[in-house]
């Protein structure tokens, strides 16, 4: 229960009877799966942390600028810091591609947000990609987020979370496509799905 | 794709090969499961169409005024209409239980708003559990959301979502629990789950 005591970051056993309610001073949630919400689920909770008066940071993996227009315009509204992928990066190696490199680049950034302790909770939108592309072992994402500052709450997103992740985490959904609008010939739509 | 026709309300089959895109006016999109998100995930979209100037409605069923006050809180922030279960509702019945009554009040409530043409997105939040529970058909809330101004986009939730429902929406993903810490001892936290 002490603030600076990392045991609440050990997964615990799950009882045989219903446990005395404790608290924890963060949680991880992980938001996987094949279906829609992962990261609409994450942007949810941006907005309920911002209504409690946190300090909220998000990084955004993967995607290029031009996708989460519509939440980076609610971050920006709400005050959240987002950085995107390739924010503060500069091409230096000449042995990766540049999507691994601006990748790895953001993880170091989010890794520095994580231990930093000026946040109440950190999305880490889409990391699992980052892990199963290999850009990232899986190793250092666990030892970042076990590393976190104590009252940073983390939410990561993205298909496939590693079992190493899951087993870290507090709460883990699989969000399961049972029927999606593209498959039936309808376009993404504005304001709904971006 | 006249804005008038309804029939982008018809499900469409599910074609062999991959259709061409198009464009409909509206979607519904159901967020089901025993997992969390599937309230967070309509938040976040709440969020998305904020940022794309949308008028957006919420009526929240089920769930005390006590509860969802981070979401409210936002809510009221952007200019998003929000109706809790019992807003403007007077005790007229002596053949039903309040809950009852209140919860079939609120449909009537969502049911003007989806007709009113008033919204581009209005969010249902727990409404499955009001047609399960058996104090709204089914029947009564497909004709409610197939009968909407036709550029009102739906997002219902709440767990076991009636087949009538999936059957007429566009998009449905099933939050599942995969791990959840409350299993583990640990209690809701403020600010995440809440």
């Amino acid at each position: 229960m002490s603030g600076d005591a990392p045991t609440q970051r050990v997964p615990l056993p799950v009882p045989d009877t219903p446990p005395a309610r404790q608290r924890v001073d963060s949680v991880v949630v992980v938001n996987t799966g094949d279906g829609k919400g992962k990261s609409t689920a994450a942007f949810g909770v941006m907005g309920r942390a911002w209504a409690r008066g946190w300090r909220v940071g998000v990084v955004q993996f993967m995607k290029s600028g031009d996708w989460k227009v519509g939440e980076q315009k609610l971050a920006r509204h709400l005050g959240v810091d987002w950085w995107t992928l390739g924010d503060g990066f500069t091409w230096e190696s000449t042995d990766l591609d540049e999507s691994a490199a601006k990748n790895i680049h953001a993880w170091g950034v989010a890794r520095a947000k994580l231990a930093s302790g000026d946040y109440e909770l950190v999305v880490l939108d889409e990391l699992t990609y980052v892990v199963n592309y290999g850009w990232v072992s899986v190793a250092e994402v666990v030892e970042g987020i076990l590393g976190r500052a104590p009252k940073t709450n983390v939410v990561v997103t993205g298909r496939d979370a590693p079992p190493e992740l899951v087993e870290i985490a507090d709460t883990v959904t699989e969000m399961k496509m049972v029927k999606h609008a593209y498959d039936r010939g309808i376009r993404a739509m504005k304001g709904i799905e971006y």
